[in-house]
């Protein structure tokens, strides 16, 4: 999270619309992928430069331009004039430290979304900022790196699997919606595993390192929750809007990934609430901890104390201590040791302490 | 709740309106009820294949089919087109991690809300969800396993008892939320008989597992919270919402349900309030503990730490030491031990700890 | 509040409308006192049917119908019948666990309110359900035992004090509102009462009843909030509602008993807080007993374990320990001893445990 | 704050309008002072009975009746029978229980505030109720004892200083209101002052009497945020009221007012998050102090246990103990003995706890 | 904070539109620049008198007036007169104590924000409050003190970078908004270091001193956020008011600087919740410390009372004890005291304690 102001604060005092990079660069070179298709025609190419996919803006088909890599101006700034986008639009797509959002300019639609994954190792969620514009018949998505939750979309394109081939640019963008809302379940789920296993370690062993996993989680949770919050507006705004671009039947399915990011965060309220109830347990199995230790000292020491007191009593060099000289005091005395020990361990079984 | 995610991410990627079976399968076999009935004429009958409710679309008596286990897709995808159902509808009914909702499509009305029951045991509440199709002159209820809070409704329909045999279909979907918002009364009250429970053992013998049992009575009450908040909305859109479907005698007694729901509500917040309050208690309840085992480690160690020096003084081995050769001086030294034990004793007396 | 819920559950399936008493039968037989009046004329009787009521309807004086007792449900449905009462509001009239609510029908407003009054023995709020219908020159209210707020309305109609006799029914019914919100004033002295004494007792002498006393306040705290909040969106609707049962010269009484009950709601949460500051004080004062516990522990512990010590280094048996040859030497260690208890005291004294 | 709905009480039950003053009698006799003036005139004198105030009701100068003391019913009774003003407002200038509020009369406004003032020892809030009723030419205001905050613009209107002289009855009742506030500086200035002396001291010296004095800040912040707040909205629904009664151009005085307002609302919170701050200071070093006192203990024991046990050893009277006739073991045991304690002081310091 | 109230306590009583520079003074002289420009001309100049920037407000091109120093109330009132600026704007414009916020007087707009920098030890944030009149074709800035957040802005100017110099007065004041706003984000990047750094220190060793760092960041937080939330509802303002003085191509740019400050609002959020978990963190590691003191103590004392109490049983002196005459009993008793310890050490280890 801290990370989240680091090189905004490079821009600070630029003009607006200064093209800045904002955030680590994550691949190598610009990757820009193609696909074009109406109900009959599918068409599918890797262009090396921007230019390649300009001609397929005045055609009527359904273009997706796919552009993984963010850090070369050059290509956004060539994007930006030939599809006539806003400059701060152009600012706001290579800036990754961008909350969720939607803007309507009439002749393009302008989205933010968080696209988030679990890492191999599976204990980490890694975010990655997806911008798109949409046009009355292109999409143009862009990602930070290689690598999304698009392929099964690709492959229904592919394959002219569904509706997809049959509609227009705004349900293509559903459905990218879509799967960035079904790859937040997947997050949900991994994060879901891992409460589990900490509620386990709370109760059986729990370190001083529990409070710093219980704080991770809260982050991730709160990194998760400000990716969903905005997206519920997002796409209610979408919906509602009215924006021409907008076909009334894929307003019907936007309200179904509607449905999921309030699901998202329904499941993000009540994973937060375990997450503080898994810290009372800790708290509390602290103090548990406490009092075992105490009631150990307390046991050892009190029952040895006062025998070893009596010990202390004959021990002493009085020339007059009657008791000295009798015979058998010494078993005598050893008796009232152990009765006073006895007496003592009888009152802890009573106190339930042993 | 972890689960709430589980399966859903299985379905990421794979295009809208693909029915897959998200959730636990319940029950072996399909069953398919069927009651048809309007003032005079009353039919039940328990059908082999879905094709036998299709003749009843067109009747004008009232017709609830009743649907237990909804893992045959070839079933939910027939009633589909028969009752031209939108696809992402027949998606949300398989679905079994929905939220409660209402959608209005001019023809029917989808809804989906939580049934709650307490299993045998009564130590867990258990969930089902209830899909609806409210048309003009039927009901599809869907179910995932047999058993319901309905047999009451049945009777009613069968004996044509109180209004309900004088009524459209809109007021069968009422009588069918209502029966399923008093199962929530039966639940709370269990819930509430397990926290007086919880709040009797708290004060008298309070365990390590307290904790566990107020988390789990804490995580049935959002179970309960996220069926029920909803539900509120579902049922005051149906009232206000204005559908042709529902008339307007209706909306009289679904304001009632609204009331109840607004209750169970308000008898959640105060149990949660009662949980909190029981955490208080517990967690206070072990400083109390440790404090009273350091009392007695006090009391013990206080009165017999100086007494034992005192006996240790007289162990000591010099040579010129005139107590130890005065005669009496023994029996002097326990006067004082026991005078030094006194004193302690009434201080602690007075701190009334003791 | 776990109550709530009881009875209800007997309901849960019974078609609406059923007529079935909900919650403890508090009078053994009905009693129905009418009391008729108008600017010159007044009438009060106790009838033995409730049928002698019902001539009163028609007639243009103000009537009030008070029945006390609402387990016989011949005498709701006779009223039902003959004043033309939906169903759904007569069952809601004999279940006493409803929520404060108002509703409209035209003809009649319904009315649910809380009347909480304080035990003799001071320790406990009681509260019983009011229900009224005002229709255009009837007030009938219900209750669930003899004993009310209502006296001193009553001698106001007999002795024609205020404007009481010189209005309708619908300033009747704010009277009736306006001596309940007023009750809730006598509830809150003594509920402010006992926070007091409890903050001085924390203080004082915290026990491990304290916990359970602060529980049960707050628990009657939220008794009394829920009575007065949802009786506020009662009010402001009675006043704006529009309803032409009201008029226009009571709206400004209304405006007053609303903002009587935003004080009660007010005060409320004053006391919450204070309870809150209440329970933080107790657990503080657990850990300042603890502390405390423990400075006397340790003073004594490191005063006498290192002149015992000294002790124990002198009663060791050595054939060649110089010093226990030495006159002298015994007072010599007794100067020491005494010596070490006044560096443990002067140090105890600087760091402010003595 | 338990004294909120003390005397409220007494009036349960008596009709709308009964004019009972409720609250602390603060003043002997009620002082009435009149001022009058317009941009040239100005008459100031004290009136002996309320009478003399009667004629200034029709000039058209702007005239203000200022009385202190409020028990004296008759006086009240004839300025309402005088100016016409409504029973219920009668009733609510002599309850000092009253919410700070705003009642538009269309002849005049009626206005209830709290004013605010530190007592001489400045550790005390004292507030005291101050009506308004506004009129189209008069300002009539009701304090409940001598002394306010108002006396510099007692000055302003003597002196003709700034617009005062020049502006309606309206200008003058937005003067009173901001004198009022601009009082809540001081008294917000005063609790300043004493939470940083309470930081200071729960650093420095935290004791029992810490959390006392934290809950009477929180219930003073309480009693002042139920003093602000409402006022908020008083403010903003006399500027945006659209009365005939204020003219447009004070309009921005009062919006300069409600400015004020929100900032000392905004001091509140800020105050009250440090308030919550000192309390986990208070409570952390409670724990801290624990801690001191287990390490002096445990440092304490630690070193002259093992050694005790030692000298113990060589205390115990065997025949067959063959160091005990060696030359120098006595003086080995020493050495082994300041080795042990040697070793614990190491870890100690290790531990970083000495 | 408490300064919040100090001096404007001061000003209690006095007439609205007095002029009293409320807050510190920070510098000595006031000094005054300005700024003329259009697309073609550009003039830069020191002004010894506030005279010589009055010609510019006639004159089509876009004059910037900075000023500061805002104690020379001459200087304030001449700008008030030739400006004609309403006096509570000037009053406001002189009290530093000012929360953000913007008032639309139609010939211009006036607002209040505060610009945050990082003092050069990077530990302090300080504040200072900007002032800006907006006129048709002027902006005139106050500031508190030299040094500003503005250079690059004057850069822009000059060299004619940027669309600065071909828009109006509105994209002027526009640029300076969003100069301050992205202020903000190194002041979030700051505090987000110095929170890392908290967070390792209270993991690595956590002292008395850290709840004290604690409070003062959440007191930086609570700065930070007054300074932020108020200026999100004023960029908003200034976008949809309507307002003439605002073109409808700056709304874009507003929308821009608009997100900014949600993000970090955003920002502030996370950071607070980072905060509470390391409270947590710090309160759970005193707990640590203490069960780790306990835990030494307990194995020190448990393992050598045991002993002690049997070196003690043979250092008695009665005449007939068997055991002290008996060969290698003295060798006996050592292996008995290792035993006792070993069994004692290997239920520690069994613990885990060891």
């Amino acid at each position: 999270m801290p990370g989240t102001s680091k090189r905004m604060s490079h821009k600070a005092g630029l003009p607006p619309g200064s093209l800045v990079h904002i955030g680590k660069r994550k691949v190598e070179k610009t990757r820009i992928t193609i696909m074009d298709y109406d109900g009959e025609k599918f068409q599918e190419k890797e262009a090396q430069t921007i230019e390649e996919c300009f001609p397929f803006k005045d055609k009527p088909t359904v273009t997706w331009v796919n552009i993984d890599g963010i850090h070369d101006m050059d290509i956004i700034e060539k994007i930006g004039k030939h599809f006539g986008i806003h400059p701060l639009v152009l600012e706001d797509i290579v800036n990754t430290r961008q909350r969720p959002k939607m803007e309507d300019f009439e002749k393009y639609i302008f989205l933010v979304v968080k696209m988030l994954t679990c890492e191999q190792d599976q204990h980490e969620i890694s975010a990655e900022q997806v911008s798109m514009l949409l046009g009355p018949n292109f999409v143009i998505s862009f990602q930070e790196r290689l690598g999304d939750v698009f392929d099964q979309i690709r492959d229904r394109i592919r394959t002219s699997k569904g509706r997809i081939r049959k509609e227009g640019a705004d349900y293509l963008a559903y459905a990218l919606l879509d799967a960035i809302v079904d790859g937040y379940f997947i997050v949900l789920e991994n994060l879901g595993e891992r409460i589990e296993i900490l509620e386990d370690s709370v109760i059986e062993n729990p370190t001083t390192q529990t409070l710093q996993v219980i704080n991770g989680l809260k982050r991730e949770m709160i990194l998760l929750r400000r990716s969903v919050w905005p997206l519920r507006e997002v796409i209610g705004t979408l919906d509602r809007g009215g924006s021409a671009l907008i076909h009334e039947t894929t307003g019907t399915y936007l309200r179904d990934v509607y449905d999921h990011t309030i699901q998202v965060a329904d499941t993000i309220d009540s994973y937060r609430d375990m997450i503080i109830g898994t810290r009372d347990t800790y708290l509390s199995s602290l103090s548990n901890r406490m009092n075992e230790i105490m009631k150990v000292l307390t046991i050892i020491a009190t029952i040895f104390i006062p025998v070893t007191f009596i010990a202390g009593i004959y021990g002493m060099n009085f020339q007059f201590m009657p008791e000295l000289g009798w015979r058998g005091s010494y078993f005598v005395v050893w008796g009232v040791m152990i009765g006073v020990a006895g007496v003592m361990i009888a009152y802890f079984k009573k106190k339930d302490w042993l």
